[in-house]
């Protein structure tokens, strides 16, 4: 029977959380502005409109996030609060990656605003979640994620993922965007419909 | 350039996760009643109180969840919803565990009620970081915690944490219970104060 030797231990993150998304106690944030957002957006002449109407600095989505170390074992937490809008038909969204390491889960949980989790494999599979406060999406590894705002109002949710996961942003934009657009469906809702632009997923790190 | 093969993939769960800690799309659940708890509190005579009078197959806190697989990179997702109580001066606990793969790390999101979670190092550090609706704690690997309800209210936390982490439920035991206490402060509040039957944390595995 022996005393196990001191571990260096990180600090427990005593976080508080609105449902605007910000969070006291965090260790970092970035956002992204409108012109971050070049090429993302299906329609580049209608991606012009609120690029002219509200300028390329104009916050697209914020994150804000707790991290307290490195290792297999570290989780990230953070929110993500997205602006409402449209460009085109298509509704507010995020770029949207898969995990660099591929196999890493994560739980988006939301808590304000109106949203859908647009997931794709692939080999082709697709989902879209709808999410409101009190829904979440449990995100299994292997499943390319994005959020859309279809909404009037910030559409914020609360991750937690593993540190060690990273972010495969390349992907999408060599496959031509994700399969699967999210749109107006005419009576102010929203559906899915196939994107004609998207060429197929053609693995990670290919050209 | 080459297609990737088809990777298997789990399907995503859609959640709607209640303040009273219920989760729609659940694919696992379980209680603890009293009688689960005997030799957890302190005081063995005061114990026998809340078991006469509520009975050992009283509720004492529920836990659902949801996974979606294995693997080092998938997560567990879930609720804890602990009655309030005393037993003596102390407030209605949790277990409380260390990963049994000690470095990995936990979320835990307060969604109602007022609680307290107590961590513990090995070494002998320890934190009490109080919870409310909108608070969280980000506990890193290498932490001993308990959840405590120091309310009058069930006090309902949405955990996330690495799905292979696993639990260490002995160690506490073995050290004659954590090296804190989180007791009644004599205003209707809580404090912590040291639990004098404490031995120090001997290690994982020991005898």
């Amino acid at each position: 029977m022996t005393f196990s030797p001191p571990v260096p231990v990180a600090e427990p993150g005593a976080l508080s959380i609105g449902t605007d998304g910000s969070i006291g106690g965090r260790t970092g944030s970035y956002v992204k502005h409108l012109r971050d957002l070049d090429g993302v957006y299906r329609d580049p002449v209608a991606f012009a409109a609120p690029l002219e109407e509200r300028g390329g600095g104009a916050l697209a989505y914020r994150v804000q996030e707790h991290r307290t170390g490195h290792g297999p074992g570290a989780l990230i937490v953070g929110t993500s609060t997205l602006l409402p809008g449209r460009v085109g038909e298509e509704y507010a969204l995020t770029r949207g990656h898969l995990h660099a390491v591929a196999d890493r889960a994560e739980l988006y949980h939301c808590l304000s605003g109106r949203g859908v989790m647009l997931l794709e494999t692939l080999d082709g599979q697709s989902r879209a979640v709808p999410l409101s406060a009190g829904r979440a999406v449990h995100v299994p590894g292997h499943w390319i994620h994005r959020s859309v705002n279809v909404g009037d109002e910030p559409f914020v949710t609360l991750f937690t993922y593993p540190a060690d996961a990273g972010q495969d942003y390349g992907l999408i934009a060599r496959a031509g965007g994700m399969a699967q657009l999210v749109v107006e469906d005419g009576t102010g809702g929203w559906r899915t419909r196939p994107n004609p632009q998207h060429r197929g997923y053609r693995g990670r790190g290919g050209a």
